[in-house]
């Protein structure tokens, strides 16, 4: 059922009937360590390139997912999923084996929400029964891809993010039990004008705002609705400007917003704002949360994943950086 | 309504009530240079670098396709757009500053037909009234990504093609009048393991005759029931060889079978095989199909854009090039 111009909430919501993420060290020894269902003790995980590596996280997520759904991989009609490599290759290779439909996805670190989403429409709208949604992100790679070489050991600004080594993958179908998505709140580019690289929180925050408003707004519901509220990877700065912006439009935030990059690494892990990166919501999500629900800790719960909309190019020819969020309501 | 694995039929097909394509010079002196709606002389389209252009176009055209409807960008709940630079940073930054949901899509250039039938699922679903689909790509910030600097001057094998300069867009509606996208089939990843990076063609041959066999299969139609059957940009080896494909598994395809990008440019225009890029299907389909279809010259169309998803990187790597292929059908 359409609430507005951006939110949609389900009359038959679909299931969350799997889930499985995939991380590596740092992101093991982080604030959710037990939670993860792999953890890697290395980041390469086998392979020659960091970017094969991240592939095989995303893979190993979705087979995993499959697996724990009590299902094998041809019963699944289709695979939406994104990452943040270029031309979203990681995904691309992980699909590539499977028969599958593949539905591939941009929408930078939003793109969990973007595939969970786009997935539950699939499935309320009876083209498809079972998808996997997925999404991943890779320390080294991106690093590679979007700043400087590892080997220069530049130095990180404190406003900087560390972007986490890290799949999630989960199942969605029109009958099971478990957690259901019962609706969201799709989100519009914001671009506050912000140009540093370094300070991706700040640049998604406005997005970040914008969508959460909305979803409220449109649901017609409170924040106290739910649980726990987490935006993606706004990291604790992007987060309390989230926050700020939140309370300037007259919705004051409740305790339980938070954020998952900002809750991902303890504070001696020196990730600085927080750890970011595609995978970094698709991991808390489907190793935390997905858990926390399953036993009933957690109930209802608004995901808010958060993208920064650049490209290494556009940043070098001076643009700033447009900002997307997408929200998802998951509740028991 | 659900016709397999891969097919779906909508009960209640979306209209296509807009459609504007912008190309470059090049395409505009090819076989179909008189039915673009705008047809650039200077392909930088005043902007400072060929990546900010691209970007141009694209806007362009899904503002020209939203005037074409008579409609307003404000009327429009989403965009679902895609291309082939690094971070889809074209439709992202074509996108930013409209007041619509934002879907980024990634599929090489199979991207339109991805986003037209999401699309129409949207609008099937009854999630959205009426959404933006486009795609674009050019040529120097291709060349410049994918392969070499364009001051090097590098010579091209017989064997490639030449990304265009182009942008398509279309306005699908809940309601109205004129072409309606009446069903689809989404493609599996198809990888042949070819790794010739200059002879694309080939490797996406495969997942277009996958993608176009499945259509015939689970439609319950012939090629006969179309009046042009078009792939995106095989490029003429490409589709040649989904032809041989296509035979080889009994299903003989008739004379409307060609592909868009080895249709777009005249033979002197020394493309080789053809044009290639996710506007190349785009841009046809905008310009030269829709308006043939509103003329009632083609009353029944295939479109099935091409993709190969690779990035420098995976290549770079040792990988092969997987294909995938999207085919939506247009009708009057």
């Amino acid at each position: 059922m359409r609430m507005g111009n951006q939110t949609f909430m389900f009359e038959k919501p679909p299931y969350i009937i799997g889930a499985s993420s995939v991380v590596g060290p740092k992101e093991a020894e982080g604030n959710f360590g037990e939670y993860f269902d792999l953890r890697l003790n290395d980041d390469a995980f086998g392979e020659k390139s960091y970017e094969k590596a991240e592939c095989k996280m995303q893979k190993t997520a979705m087979e995993s997912a499959v697996d724990r759904a009590e299902l094998k991989f041809g019963d699944i009609d289709a695979i939406l999923s994104g990452d943040i490599s270029n031309q979203i290759a990681a995904s691309s290779f992980a699909a590539r084996g499977h028969d599958a439909v593949f539905l591939g996805l941009y929408g930078a670190c939003a793109t969990f929400g973007e595939a969970a989403i786009l997935g539950g429409m699939l499935i309320a709208g009876g083209f498809m029964n079972r998808v996997v949604c997925a999404s991943s992100s890779h320390f080294s790679s991106a690093e590679r891809q979007y700043r400087y070489p590892l080997e220069l050991g530049n130095q990180r600004p404190p406003s900087s993010q560390w972007t986490v080594s890290a799949a999630g993958a989960v199942v969605l179908s029109v009958n099971g039990g478990g957690p259901k998505i019962t609706g969201g709140t799709l989100g519009k580019i914001v671009d506050f004008g912000v140009t540093d690289v370094n300070n991706m929180g700040a640049a998604m925050a406005p997005a970040a705002a914008e969508c959460i408003y909305a979803h409220f707004a449109e649901a017609k519901r409170t924040p106290g609705y739910y649980d726990l509220i987490l935006t993606g990877d706004l990291g604790k700065y992007g987060h309390g400007l989230a926050r700020k912006l939140l309370k300037e439009k007259g919705l004051g935030m409740p305790p339980s917003f938070n954020d998952c990059g900002a809750m991902i690494f303890k504070e001696e892990q020196e990730a600085f704002q927080g750890g970011s990166g595609a995978g970094c919501c698709g991991a808390v999500f489907s190793g935390y949360i997905y858990k926390r629900m399953k036993e009933k800790k957690l109930n209802r719960v608004l995901i808010v994943p958060t993208g920064a909309l650049l490209s290494k190019t556009s940043s070098e020819q001076g643009e700033s950086i447009p900002g997307i969020a997408h929200a998802f309501s998951v509740e028991n």
